[in-house]
């Protein structure tokens, strides 16, 4: 292993330049030459390929975004388009690859192995925290304390006016960001994907919570159970107090990355490329019970996270 | 002057608890015992009227919303409504009333003092900046920061992925709120009811930047000149660029008030007292030019604040 | 199990409300009763003790220091002291005691079972994640992100200057907080107390860093290899740069939570609580490899936490 | 006017690169040409001068610090180094010079210009607010919201221990950054140099809030009145509580800016490239009652700002 090169992919999230930063100075701190791809997959076909200084991860670390660029390319599901990329990254001498992203973002690294032989490994990027084989994503940290700085705001408002605020938090198919800030929030109500509602159950939580003296209430609703908007209108008429909607959106996605993040990011930058040194390739890390792990690649997309059932029971017992 | 009362009202906004205070706190001070109401013109009618002690105002000047609590009444607009509520004043011997809100909530006031010789100040509360007689209101410096840490927030994922953001502030029908979060947080365009726009003049101010290698912008989106959806909508088709919506919501109106806001709020209620004490009535408090003033409470509703006209050309040589 | 009372003992660390709360909900929720002790162990002996309702608990999930308010008791030590207080918590029919603080206060908890028959269970809260059992005690996430904030605040000024800057950050005994703000923040050398240093090669590695252009250092000391200041003091002369010392001191004590710590802290009281009712006793809480944990709360002292070598590697390496 | 040069000096502070921003794009926008002068006067000598481009001032308008560097250069005061400095200047055919910084910064200005007929002008940048001329200088805004937000953390433990906290803030020999974080943080006593103070008086004060049921205290103290430590000192023994003391130090200096400081940079930067268009030189730039004003820049240091004595008044009102 003399050169390899780093990419992110998919959708960015805050930490994911602070694993560029630990991969790049972890290799050359080993004596490899490392590149940078721009625009991911995109960038790869575009030839968009530099050698990296430490000048250029310096003063990252704290940055949300990726510094290398993100974007989709769906044409590299195209066997020929893969094998224009492997050729690029083969003029360039690069036989090792770090992937950042999402699940959809593994496949490309997976392929580009086993059909061309540039080794490749993928480091789990995204607020969602919805990949199997780790415990935490990178970005998810981040996200979650943007949620509850939200909630803390909105609570402000919901308090003073005795309002219920429904606030729909992302998570693509996954409720993790969602229990998590309700959890952390003190939330009065979670829905979420893994577990479904039923309307008059939400409805009977929140007048029973009026019968006790609560005055207000945060109902948090993840993404994948629809849009918050449709709830609430599905609510209208069977809560008696006043209801309002807001859509978090692209806030949760930015932003100067937690400590948690830049620890989790630092440490699977830098294990990444120690297992690349080491001739492993076709996985991805995790990050399970505080140690670093790999996993054949495709684990992330042939298994799905579960939910934790019992956090799930703990942020309905507190939400009572 | 020996007996008063404040109440909040209309929507909440940060810093109106550190008003709370400095009123109570100086009232106290000269000798005078303090009333709180609770929820606005609400309470009042529902004789929802406590003496506060110093401890009621212990700890919550770094605290968002209004610990008042605050509601909307509609049916103080009748006249023998207002009897009713002043008949329950005078129970309470209540001679002067300090109302922190909006316009709107400073309608009731001025009828009140009128009609029943109540005495009555103003106090501006809202997010919004949009009332006449003063250069801030209470919780606009606030929001504005929570805008620009939005938008430094969705910067991260704007440039990452090289797309154009619209972004939607509050403000009702003014644009302070855009056009200084603009300025501040070096957004690429600005669109206020102030001063409209022309979709394909915003859609060539977009393209234009293409052209001069910028890779993402920033538009900032006043509520009061629509949704930022169907502005979004509108564009599509004329701007290359992959665009994406946010609407910032009620984030806006919650949060630690800043230091400028308790400042503000500090000297507004600490200054409407006195002015009370002096005997004042059916007056507002502002802060022009640094001094506190007042103006008749009628100058609220009777007069529009101005947009900054050099401001605005200021963010839009900026924005280039 | 019928009665069961909570104190917060030693210095406060952000998330023990959150601990407090979950404790008491859960509780509440099984039908016990829950008494809350005000100021420690002190307070245990003055017999400030109060039934708590849900109201007591609300809202302060999200809030710094410990509602229960906290402080030393030396006297504690005495076995007839001890005597004296547990008349006290038995004439209130208490039969269970949850101890949120250091190991110093497990102590406490550890003899009232011992000698006197009080089931009390030990949860870590303290900044200093300096105890063993647990990866992580209440209150060290929150203290990280402090320091890293204000790195993030003091490189403006370092890179700006081109200065030298000696950040001391807290953790008694324990390199962690110093070690991990270093990991987080991009720190360019680490003195902590596990591996000590040598003044010369201090020195050595920011000249280094002046060689190959960089010019500016972050410097973080852990307060356990002494005074920053003192260090500055032996580096002078030794280094070419301009230096400055900041000690961050109690802010790194306050704030409101952070995810993970308030996340820490509801599943930690959560779980103390189900243990009582299961009859444990003499246990502290610990969170190891994201699971609940027990250990005999002798554990807290008889063992020393060990130092992770593996980060402190990496820290290394990418602090050239 | 065809050529300008900018580059700030002294201290650094938040809010600078805003200013340095918008002089540049505001210049840029008139057709004229644009230098960046490096680490202040000291890279004025040394001729590190470069010409800006629009991409020099993108993405910096959030950032704390000075992407220009800044540095003291001593010998700037002798006669013959000014000389060179000009030479330089003129060699570059730079007509006009905007100096962001505090008053010893303008000296150097004043003196470019009568020495030497190089148009200059001040803007005044610093967190201390110092400078005649001017309600607020740069930075000032952000340094009161980093205070406010240490006073805050620090809170939290002063009142779950019940202690007295003596919290040392800068401000060099002026009292304002005190003043108004002790008027809008809620502080409980305050010492500043414009107003000296008695300790015994300070004690009484603390012990009186004892008295009334006050557990903790929060003691302002400016640099200006020596170190927080020394009167910690002179307190012991007088008060009955517990001490603390914390000096703030660097984090005051750094951070992001505020949405003021922002604004305040951004307008100061725009009009002090109008004034040098004008032909205008030797003026500071002020913000005075909300309206941008000019000043010989001699006013900078033959006036002494004053203390709003009003302010201290009623931060002393509402400590009590």
């Amino acid at each position: 292993m003399k050169n390899i090169a780093i990419l992110t992919s998919g959708g960015d999230s805050p930490g994911m330049n602070a694993a560029v930063r630990a991969a790049a100075k972890v290799a050359m701190n080993k004596g490899l030459k490392v590149f940078g791809i721009k625009r991911g997959y995109q960038g790869m076909l575009n030839d968009e390929i530099f050698e990296m200084s430490s000048r250029d991860v310096s003063g990252i670390i704290d940055r949300g975004g990726t510094v290398l660029l993100t974007a989709r390319c769906p044409e590299f599901k195209q066997p020929e388009v893969r094998a224009k990329a492997a050729k690029i990254l083969k003029k360039h001498d690069i036989q090792g690859l770090v992937v950042i992203g999402g699940d959809g973002s593994f496949h490309g690294a997976d392929l580009i192995y086993k059909e061309h032989g540039i080794k490749a490994i993928g480091i789990p990027g995204t607020i969602d925290n919805d990949i199997a084989g780790t415990d935490y994503t990178i970005g998810f940290d981040t996200a979650l304390n943007t949620v509850l700085d939200a909630i803390s705001k909105i609570r402000d408002t919901a308090t003073s006016h005795e309002r219920t605020y429904l606030i729909e938090v992302m998570g693509r198919h996954a409720g993790d960001l969602a229990l998590y800030s309700c959890l952390a929030g003190g939330g009065d109500a979670l829905l979420i994907p893994e577990e479904g509602f039923k309307v008059h159950e939400v409805a009977d939580q929140i007048n029973k919570r009026r019968e006790i003296g609560k005055l207000h209430d945060i109902v948090v609703v993840a993404e994948g159970v629809g849009s918050a908007s449709d709830i609430a209108s599905q609510l209208k008429g069977k809560v008696k107090s006043e209801m309002r909607v807001t859509v978090l959106g692209h806030i949760q996605r930015g932003g100067t990355p937690s400590a948690l993040d830049r620890i989790l990011a630092t440490k699977m930058g830098a294990f990444a490329v120690e297992k690349l040194i080491e001739g492993k390739s076709g996985i991805m890390i995790g990050m399970e019970s505080n140690k670093l792990v790999t996993y054949p690649i495709s684990y992330a997309w042939e298994h799905k996270r579960e939910l934790n059932e019992k956090d799930f029971e703990l942020a309905l017992t507190l939400a009572l």
